[in-house]
């Protein structure tokens, strides 16, 4: 599906800030770019790096006093790989590849190490697979209440399954750390969410099934083959759409998701499991 | 200096299990292996993967129920960078690499976002820079008790610092969150550390300054220029020495580590700055 | 029905240390003290006190250096209240005498507050009264495994529930939580238990229904009509069966009950509500 | 010292509700009532309890839904007992009355269990008796940020010492935890203070020494002879000035306390170590 994208950010700076920016599309061959745009008012020197494994795209601007405003514009065809959810089984440890291991431990909002009995408890006895992971979603799904203000930056796993409540974040994170806790290797991603209502950055999960990642929501918001990555990470922390040093205050926030090649709406959501990420070659790993 | 180091770990293994090793020191320009040797017992298919930013060295290997251990041998040249502390500044976040990033960010056991305030009232107001992580490493000393048993896999920095008790695993978590906390760049270091009474595995940890990585040990029980890298990662979690996935018991630990050049003792410990890191290329960064 | 009970308990002091134990069956009219003794060697002084609203009765003896023992014996006669649990409702908040509602609020290892929403989504939806109670400790039975070790003297509640594992104390705080939680007043009941195996001080608690306090016990261990209570307190800190202010060794703990009664062994566990307390006069309360 | 003193509370109730106050000011013998009203509208059926031993008083409404509003008038006349605090020495646990011994235990939100190894360390050398309290209390003072928001109803005193910042509230519950953490009885009080800046209920705690309590403000915001208290509780939990059971607003809040005598202001604070409760009888105590 082809989709026009983006996002205004707009900021009242008070003290010279650092910001880190992750909101442009990831560079993946899943995702063809066919054209984009980032401004900056005012136009301030730019500092690029990308993530060499993941590809995630980090801006980093130096920014005076003032108000300062990003603008982000981007039309991607994104091709998804989908497979029937009853063929997808687990990939044992003993066959992980080790560039992978680090999705299996705990970070500071995956707190997988807290839930280990909780997840074997609830998950432990069901079929191994996608559709394991799927009964995790269901779980968060029906246990787990979608509620604004929830939940805040330190909030970790542990304490959403404790609240029963949560924003996307907290539930992908909270679906990680099932994972995780069982041996399924699993990593935050942030992303624009086609058919999320109302539209603002998405997050979900994606499950190292069967030698690939696969996307799952546990919120069940937006369509799966819609999800257009920004960024991979361990959890929140790392892909942070906008991450300041120095005093400044949000002034306006607005993402933005189309389809862009006249496609009829899909009658409903896909039950296919889907996959956006070509499997990594691994290089490194013997 | 020149050192002869290594380890023995012994294992009785209950059911197949796959253990990821992390003993073999890191592959860096600063350190020199003239010989290196790694035996299993029984001699079992290996799987490697070597990091590609930090050259940590994985190992993995799947082991069926019955005895099993892992000898490790090598004889190294370490080249340490020293320099005055007095002349070591901190680096402005508006002017760190953005590679470095990911070590301002709070990690599982570096808990640094909730250690902000504590931080900024205990050291926010010193003079920066490398006497100020001086400082820091000078005040756990002072304030948490080395206490084998008082933390276990899951302590977090906030938890030992409540406890006011801790291992050198704690020791460097905690140094690396008051850092973090502050601004500065901080990762957690395994290493053979020469002077340690008793010998085992030590952690310390790294802090980012004035453009290149300087270490801090604030347990104060071995020689800053006598620590062997193993590792680095966010905190422990990403490189215990052995991770094992299965069930198994721990039947045997030696760790070892001597000088291998005749040199006399030193007299005293050095109170320069040490760096065993050469300034990383960012080729990536602009 | 008629028990002979008891218990022996042996230290090592190390140092002058005060013992405040909290053993003796509870002055009840309920509970009918046949016969009574309570030794200590050496024969030390004893401070008692009894509180004047739960007839908890404490024994405070400061002790030397060296061996100390104490040792109690009590043949008493229980007599049990019971009810048909399906006619047995929730009393409302509107209706609880004002000297309850201590027993709605969280204390230091029943964290109510923290486990609200947890609660309420469980357990917020059930029929009200001892059928919903039972049903909350049918969960807690069947969702956290009985595991000596799993927990310390510092677990709370909410953290038994992460860990789904715990032992009765651990139980019984978080039977009351959900209680508190749910608008029931409970509180933490400490008790000699015919019919655990092995023979150990018990706990359970207790939640204010219909007019009157109903015992519960989530392990499902110990005969609900052969618990002699010991002590009632807001958690297991207020009625711990010994607090030393001391170094001392804990030498040896043997606790026992019996039928003295000649009575045949019952056949099955009643499924009786079953209440041992009678009803407070509330005299303060208007 | 004569004061005038009251509260004006009013809410918007939504669905029947049932609220305890507690804002009453005790009826102590260091606390003289000369006149005393309060009136409720609508003029509802009140439930009334004064706990036998604290001798705190609860006041219980059930509220149909609308606005409903709480007005307390009383003038009292205080007597304090002043010491000079180098003459106040602390009980051994050896010597305590045991009634008291609730007071060494930790309760909810007063986690002294959790803050034993932290308040050894920085005060366990320290001369004892009230001047230890008072150095704990000058510490919290220099540590702890007074910054409305840094709280909430769950907030503990480890959690507090983390975040180096909180309320009256949380002073108090530090201050307590401390105590009790060194085997002092410590207790939280509600009260109307004099010299509070702006108005507001106030919150201290007490310190058992030398066979009476002693009053402890961390806050340094109040006279300490100008306390006038309300509720005594093991911490905030057992004495919110109201404790709605149902939805509702608060629409409306006041708090006055002015000197009743005429008399001159106080130049300054009084060093002199206050305390405005006689000695407790302990019938019960042997």
């Amino acid at each position: 599906m082809r989709f026009k994208l983006g996002c205004s950010l707009a900021y009242e700076v008070k003290e010279p800030t650092t910001f880190i920016f992750n909101v442009e599309v990831a560079q993946l061959r899943s995702l063809d770019i066919a054209s984009e745009s980032l401004t900056l008012a005012p136009d301030l020197a730019r500092r690029v790096y990308v993530t060499p494994d993941l590809k995630n795209r980090y801006l980093g601007v130096n920014v005076q006093p003032g108000p300062f405003s990003l603008e982000y514009k981007a039309e991607v065809e994104l091709t998804v790989v989908r497979a029937d959810p009853e063929t997808i089984s687990e990939t044992p440890v003993s066959e992980l590849p080790l560039d992978i291991l680090p999705f299996l431990l705990p970070s500071r909002f995956v707190s997988s190490d807290r839930l280990a009995a909780f997840a074997e408890a609830e998950f432990g006895h069901l079929p191994k697979g996608h559709r394991r992971v799927n009964a995790i979603c269901n779980w968060i799904h029906d246990n787990i209440a979608y509620q604004r203000g929830a939940s805040d930056g330190e909030t970790t796993a542990d304490e959403s399954l404790l609240k029963r409540a949560g924003v996307c974040r907290d539930f992908a994170h909270l679906g990680a750390a099932f994972c995780r806790a069982l041996g399924i290797p699993a990593r935050f991603v942030s992303c624009y969410a086609y058919g999320l209502v109302p539209s603002d950055f998405h997050a979900v999960f994606e499950a190292y099934l069967d030698g690939r990642w696969w996307l799952f929501d546990a919120t069940r918001q937006a369509h799966l083959d819609g999800l257009v990555r920004i960024g991979i990470g361990r959890d929140a922390a790392e892909i942070a759409f906008a991450t300041p040093y120095g005093e400044m205050q949000s002034t306006g926030m607005e993402i933005r998701i189309d389809r862009a090649d006249g496609g009829p709406e899909p009658a409903e959501r896909t039950v296919d499991a889907i996959s956006t990420e070509e499997p990594a070659p691994h290089a490194g790993a013997v």
